[in-house]
């Protein structure tokens, strides 16, 4: 593992100072690369197919793994928009003279060596390589288990474009020791690592912020609030409701807890109700929601539970600051919108809801790098530190100060 | 432990939406507060020197520790200017309409619930309370037992203010067991606290990274360099040499090791060793340098040493990428220097070291937020992510996005 992690930080200066020209360059041909083998991509999915077949995988599960050419036409056109994007290293994040006459400049460098975990999907080995590549950092890639054929393929062909252009392969290379205990010993290489970046399971994340030195920008859970509030817009508080549970309840900028105003309650709630039903959602309640709409009973667990399912709780509340104490209580600092018409309460919402994307009157559901416009996303960092909420190219980015002189000395 | 830090955490909502003009205004009283109160704080102190000669401690450890009118002074103007510093709150450091039509603002916040972990000066509790407070932040303050008197009359002094103006006590406070087992405890403790900054010893900032689960910015070893490459202008050379390392020889900013250009050091190295003999350097020199002037050998354990002390290895090299080849081997990322008056190689030394500040034609001493213009430090974090380099009020931030819709729905 040690000799490994070796070349990967050894390989760190020369991505770092890659010209953005060169990179774009190679981040097309990996494009082309991938295509044009496409057969060889399938070849290798389809015994990844095989045996998450043979082991039960979930229908669900297996659909995600699975690869066909229009996956891989994909693959390629997201490393085509990658190429397609701004230059995240140089930029100057701010400039000043400082009052000994240095010229000082904050400017955005790659972060070093960034390792990402995550599970399943086998795009995101192509994906996430070609983020870090393209902000200049050496990636080191452990995907899940079930996909390993696939991630294997999908690394070696980006490899090769890398060997084609004299590049050393170990600038985006997945992780040997890809068990458990590997990712034990990564965590702990400090001296080599930069930064790493688990996505996906909850035990997985716990585990690795509680045990890396490694520091750690964590993409997990997302138990997201809708409140409607007494001056809400009916129309848009209906539609933002049913969206942010219903458009793709599996994902974690979906809502799991509708908090609802006392005062609006009765004129809308049975029309929430028949929305919801309408979209096959299984509603629960708190004991004030059940007496004017008979649904199951929602319990502290349930406010306490990311269902990632068409499942929704339904909360009552006397004001704003019943609807934030509940937020602050159970939610993730992920997502969090307010329905009002009422300015100085949508100002107060967003000021004291502490969470990495705070709405009003927009569904929870824009929580995303493609829609906030940073092209593509290496996932939501639910951090306070670092990164916070859609992370993209910048935000693999750390800074530096250059600092221009003419002899300056300290008094 | 966790019923404090549960207060701590409880509060993270008050201090973080108090009205910039409230905080200054408190900032003001807890100056006035030292002042006024400068007989007992030099009492509390007094129990703190007496033990620190009884257990015999230093002289210059002692000196660190002593508190008389002057220092207290000091603190009290610290306090005055970080009320005079811009609000670092509510910035807004970007925004955009996206193309749902969605405003997204990205908006400075406090981080929360911030550890700090330092040594010995008590003035430091007054300094770190009082940039945590002013940026919005619940300040959990850790000093060296040597100081624990100081400590605690000068946090307890801050916590009436805090009571004078009907806001609680564990908005700033000392962490009640500092106990390293108390240390052990509060760093596994990410429910309630954000960020922990240790200050000080090498061995207490490994343990901390080794097993924080709640995210570190660590504030440790400066093994700085100076590079004088061929075109260096003599004179600029030789003052910013003697300044790194002679002008305050003890701190991280400090140079600890000179790279000379071959071709430069037959002409410069005499008057070098002359200005550092003056300067009561202690020097020692690589074989190569040994053969021009006599001194003692820098080994590779002396390459690797943060003297902390006015003593100097000087190394020869045969061109820049031997000199930036050093600085990566031995360097700890923090502040490195060239003296050059080539554009070209001034710009590839900027480029291709990976330090929190690099310089051209400048001491490496100026690393300071207040010289950077900062107004007060924090420290200079060595980590790479969140903050690098000198970290001050705005450092002490985060970001939220606040998102303004109007019914937007995600298709």
């Amino acid at each position: 593992m040690e000799s490994y992690l070796q070349q990967s930080k050894h390989c760190a200066p020369i991505i770092a100072t890659l010209s953005s020209k060169k990179k774009n360059h190679i981040l097309l041909q990996m494009a082309d690369a991938l295509e044009n083998q496409t057969s060889r991509i399938i070849d290798e999915n389809s015994k990844d197919m095989d045996l998450g077949e043979k082991n039960g995988l979930e229908t669900a599960m297996l659909d995600r793994l699975l690869l066909n050419e229009k996956r891989i036409k994909d693959m390629a056109t997201s490393l085509r928009e990658i190429a397609s994007l701004k230059e995240p290293v140089g930029r100057v994040l701010e400039g000043w003279v400082n009052n000994d006459g240095l010229r000082i400049e904050k400017v955005a460098v790659p972060i070093g060596v960034v390792a990402v975990i995550y599970e399943s999907r086998p795009n995101v080995t192509s994906d996430v390589g070609a983020l870090c590549f393209k902000s200049g950092n050496v990636a080191i890639l452990k995907g899940g288990k079930e996909a390993e054929y696939s991630n294997r393929i999908i690394a070696s062909i980006l490899q090769e474009v890398l060997a084609i252009n004299n590049l050393p392969k170990a600038i985006i290379s997945l992780l040997p020791d890809s068990s458990r205990e590997g990712v034990a010993n990564l965590i702990k290489m400090d001296r080599y690592v930069d930064l790493v970046v688990p996505r996906g399971g909850e035990a997985l994340i716990r585990f690795i912020s509680q045990n890396s030195s490694v520091p750690v920008v964590k993409h997990d859970k997302g138990l997201c609030h809708v409140y409607i509030h007494s001056e809400a817009d009916r129309q848009k508080a209906i539609a933002i409701a049913i969206n942010a549970k219903c458009q793709r309840p599996g994902v974690c900028n979906a809502m799991e807890t509708l908090i609802l105003d006392k005062s609006i309650a009765k004129e809308i709630l049975l029309d929430l109700y028949d929305a919801f039903v309408d979209k096959g959602t299984q509603l629960k309640g708190d004991p004030e929601v059940q007496e004017i709409v008979d649904m199951e009973l929602a319990t502290e667990i349930d406010f306490d539970t990311e269902y990632a399912a068409n499942i929704l709780n339904i909360k009552m509340v006397n004001d704003v600051d019943e609807a934030i104490a509940h937020i602050r209580r159970f939610g993730s600092e992920h997502s969090e919108a307010i329905v009002t018409e009422n300015y100085t309460i949508a100002e107060y919402f967003l000021d004291q809801v502490d969470a990495a994307c705070v709405y009003v009157n927009a569904s929870t559901r824009f929580t995303d790098g493609g829609v906030f416009g940073f092209g593509a996303e290496v996932g939501i960092s639910t951090n306070k530190l670092h990164a916070r909420g859609p992370m993209g190219i910048n935000e693999l980015t750390t800074y530096k100060y250059k600092i221009y002189g003419n002899g300056q000395i300290r008094a």
